[in-house]
């Protein structure tokens, strides 16, 4: 398998965990089409639990079979495949070592809308192990009242995640009452929610791709202050990666509902010239053909790779 | 006992589950009149705790006696006989061997009546064992500001009967303040709860039979743009085994309160056309006396064996 | 110590439960003066933790020493005597071997009165096994908000008392917001929380006696429609028992506050013809002088054994 | 599945164990040709551990194959198959819920040779339960100076499993050098060592079938001043099976190496005249060619079950 | 990454392994210059611990260097390398995700000489998920007094590493007083050994390359009688993969002690010709430099993917 300068580099950073875990993380880094270019692409596929099975999978019907992630994920080449409980149970034996495997472990449905969200435990790390997984996956929900205990709970799994050599993937979506709807994608915010999931041991973040926008007065004054460049996209995941360790944790960027293939790549342009690590994708890929979707993650990893403009 | 192919088609959907599992889905998939075909029929009668002992049993005075519905479940070729922990622990001894057991480990009451209901823990996984049981029985109430809780608790629960090689079976029942009434029933909303069930590990998952009624927005959007044929019954069974990993799971249906036999048996057609497993049925079986159960079953076993219309 | 007929008879009702709790119960049912006719009456003695000290024993102050209850109970020739820990543990070792004790598990007090009331736990499953009791005691309150966790904690508490050999009596005293002051004592209610107690695993079960009031109209329709009889006391507690897992649990009564002795034994008499297996009786015995108790009890006795009319 | 009276009555015997254990034994009693019958024929495979694979499996190599046993057990109609872990781990998945299998927790091998012989623990309940056995085996040397840590050993390992619904299956097996050669098989060292399997609380006791020869003095005293009837092998089964519990526990019989299906056919006779509960048949079955096995085997199989004489 | 068809092939043997063990058996027949083929070149060195250091490096003193062990195996593209604590832990990080990793939970020196040998348990199953391992490797000795134990700690370690999704690697190589210096390499031993490690649980095992040497009398009658084609060294390894549940379990080969690399790479002829999965070569390759160990090791390597004759 063998590890590039650059994974090294990375691995690097990472000086309090046990070998174990790098060697999950070189698996990361190593897999797929950007496997040791320590760029990422990573298939998540929870949005069935998330937002229910037909808005998830109705467009594109070969999405209700598990198994159709996996081949998707394989055949894009992408770092990884993150899911819920149920979704890597039903693939993970026929797709042993195939790619590397991201349980998620918490999980929200829309069956009821809490203006304070938080989310189910819906996975342990004997779980993780049992699958072949490198890694597990948690969100948090910085904004809600609920987010201290999701932050307690997350130490908990990510304690013994570590103990037992696996990656720590947070999901750091700012949500709740104490955002503006606005507030929750706003540079203040998605930075600081950036640097809370890196305190509290995340090996991986992953946040939305922030806005302009500054929601809390008492930052926006500082940001103003210090002349902190944020007007183009490509700057702010700058000040996110700058903001999570100065770019000694790894981030990667979701985007929002799909929008238009060039708006995408557009985003994913800014991610690299940012310093950004990588995407995470999902409706954009598994609510689309299997051709179709193979074509438009290959144009991101080769944006990412530098094969692509 | 021999297992056929079909329902060794069946076992291998679990690829991540033990032989321990695989064992004891095999016993409830080869037991009773419809062993081998891959349709079950279940029996539950946790009646008399979720609705009071007189409007379970007053019409059918027999089923007032755990035994009575052991011998109802014996003679009627089930697949299996499910219970809360007292009637199983009064039969249990007596019955050893004659049928599979499924255990319900968590049950509500109506002495008050919450608007967003959850449910008791009332039995363990030691317990199952302690019985003979081939299963675990679970209910969780998407819908409910109590669900996240509930999906919780059936994960631990669900991973210790895994590790003692049991059977998950999960009853998907949205109710609570998330929802409207006629929304409970809902074709998107019984085909999100079925998927979550699914994602949650479940093995067998258990919902009503749904409506035509759209309940969320977002989803009648999808339905309605994606043409989702939902027309018929046997088209909405049809879209929520779909929707339950695309078939790879077993998904069996409730009807609702009694309402005439023959109407009961159309809908088992639809089941049967759609491509549902099964039926469980309470109510109407042990709420009658044991000679018209006996053929009222009969036919629905019929129905899905093919040897009735 | 031999066990008569009628007592393997109820002996063989619990299949479910170990030689060891078996033995404890055959201890209740040959103790006494009702010893092996199949009858009990329990001496419980919590009402100092549940009203307080004066009210409990200013009436009759030998009350107030935690002896007086033992050496009642034991010359009055009870079943067994229940109470909190600390009445137990200043007696255990006076009366070591005397009388059968129950270790009533959870209490409550009126310090603070709640619209939804719970309980705390107030004892152990060891401390039962290290007073060398026969039997743990707990209270549920069907009706109540916090009747879910009550029955969560029971279960918890039931199954390691049968891991123990311990024998589980579970008072079922309907209360809370879920129900109207005369529905705490409603025919329908009353079953049904008798039926929920021995769901959840109880081999004793104690019940209030219960009025002919109807409480739950759902319920209401189904007695109306199916002619129940509930008409008279007996034919309640007939009810009761049927609901009971139709007979096959040990049901028993308690009666309200003091009001005449007569009346007592007229509902000891309803009772005893309706195929109820025996009063507790806890106010009504210790709140008057011993001899007057002594001859109260040898009365009630005296119906349950068919020597008095 | 359903259970006959037979069963029923062996069932009765275990009135200390849980209906769980009681659902495996039943399982095994209702599986194969002579299900219901009270009898019972298993196959065992622990020849290649015990005396080596090429000793084991070189007349028919076909039983190198791990998979060649599940399919022999299957296809002959026998009660159980057991084995060491290897041999079920390597077949369990592909022939789910096909058998009832029995997890031999203990081995030997011949490659050192003691004269005091023990075994190595190669297997856990925990096993057991993952693989989906019905029962544990255990084996112990009466005899040997290393008995009564074996003892002990199975003591523990049958306690974990009575908690777990398994069945205990105990091969006694005099040896070491407590015992002369001939003493291993004597007819009072048998029973001796039947008695103490049962002792130790196994369900289902295995021993050789037993010799005329009385090894220890002070036994033979007895058997000669009480006329024991053990002349015939039939007397010497019905003694063994007395010895164990007077028949209420179910005492198996192997034969030694083979000598000739005649003879085999002759001690199936004296064990069905004398009250046996069946036989154990390893090398006798699977040392030679599969029709040849089937009919061999259903030979056996008619004798006890009648219907040939 | 991928699996080859051939590689699919072998995981679905271990149909009672967990996807995470299936995870890891395919990372190392994926990984190195035999990826894929189902044929694997393992670098173990253990030799320090075994044999003292200046014994095992003084010939190539860089072998005093952990690290150089885990260049070479990367350098030489071994399919894993197998090492004690000390040096894996000595570089896990530096190498991180570069090579599998398996870590041997016990050694020996020979400070001290048994008759019959044992080995001191020198690392956890904790410690393996702790460096990232993909396997545990554990020595037993059939044929030492010592070998029971060793099995039962085996057997426990075996479970843990299985429960957490690693691989087990068992080395059986028999020694000790029960059998002559000879034997410990004759071919019915090292065919027995075999057959030992599989029964154990082990997914791969490794043996000497047996010699035509039969050991045991009883063994010897049998390979005569059925005329088990053992005379060149294909057969039998041939035998040995046999005899190892008919090849339904990697099994890997050692050479002895360095002798001229053309007879290596005729006993690699061998293996491959019968039927073996490759080699665990130690003392053969890091007792040369670098360059020449390589290009010793990629002969060998071509000799299994058939690019070398």
């Amino acid at each position: 398998m063998g590890t590039t300068d650059r994974v090294r580099e990375i691995l690097s950073w990472y000086g309090s965990d046990s070998p174990g875990t790098l060697t999950n993380l070189a698996r990361m880094l190593s897999a797929g089409a950007l496997g040791g270019t320590g760029k990422m692409v990573i298939l998540p596929v929870d949005q069935g639990f998330e937002h229910g099975p037909a808005r998830s999978f109705a467009t594109n019907p070969a999405g209700y079979d598990p198994r159709y992630h996996f081949q998707l994920a394989i055949e894009a080449g992408c770092s990884a495949y993150a899911a819920p409980l149920g979704f890597l149970e039903a693939g993970a034996r026929d797709f042993a070592g195939q790619i590397p495997l991201i349980l998620k472990l918490n999980n929200h449905d829309v069956l009821y809308e809490e203006k304070d969200p938080e989310q189910a435990v819906t996975g342990s790390v004997r779980d993780a192990l049992r699958l072949g997984c490198v890694a597990i996956g948690y969100t948090i929900y910085p904004g809600s009242s609920a987010r201290l205990e999701m932050y307690s709970t997350l130490r908990a799994l990510a304690e013994e995640a570590k103990a037992n050599g696996l990656v720590v993937v947070v999901w750091s979506y700012p949500r709740g009452s104490g955002l503006s709807k606005e507030g929750e994608t706003g540079i203040d915010v998605t930075a600081y929610a950036a640097h809370i999931a890196a305190q509290l041991g995340a090996h991986i973040v992953k946040v939305k791709l922030p806005s302009a926008h500054l929601e809390q007065a008492a930052a926006k004054k500082v940001y103003e202050k210090e002349s902190v460049p944020v007007g183009t996209l490509a700057e702010r995941v700058r000040h996110v990666v700058q903001s999570t360790f100065n770019s000694r944790r790894v981030v990667i960027f979701s985007g929002g509902p799909a929008v238009g293939d060039e708006q995408v790549f557009e985003e994913v342009r800014a991610i690299r010239d940012g310093g950004g690590f990588g995407s995470i994708i999902g409706r954009n890929s598994f609510q689309r053909k299997k051709p179709d979707a193979l074509k438009f993650l290959g144009t991101i990893m080769g944006i990412y790779a530098g094969t692509q403009k």
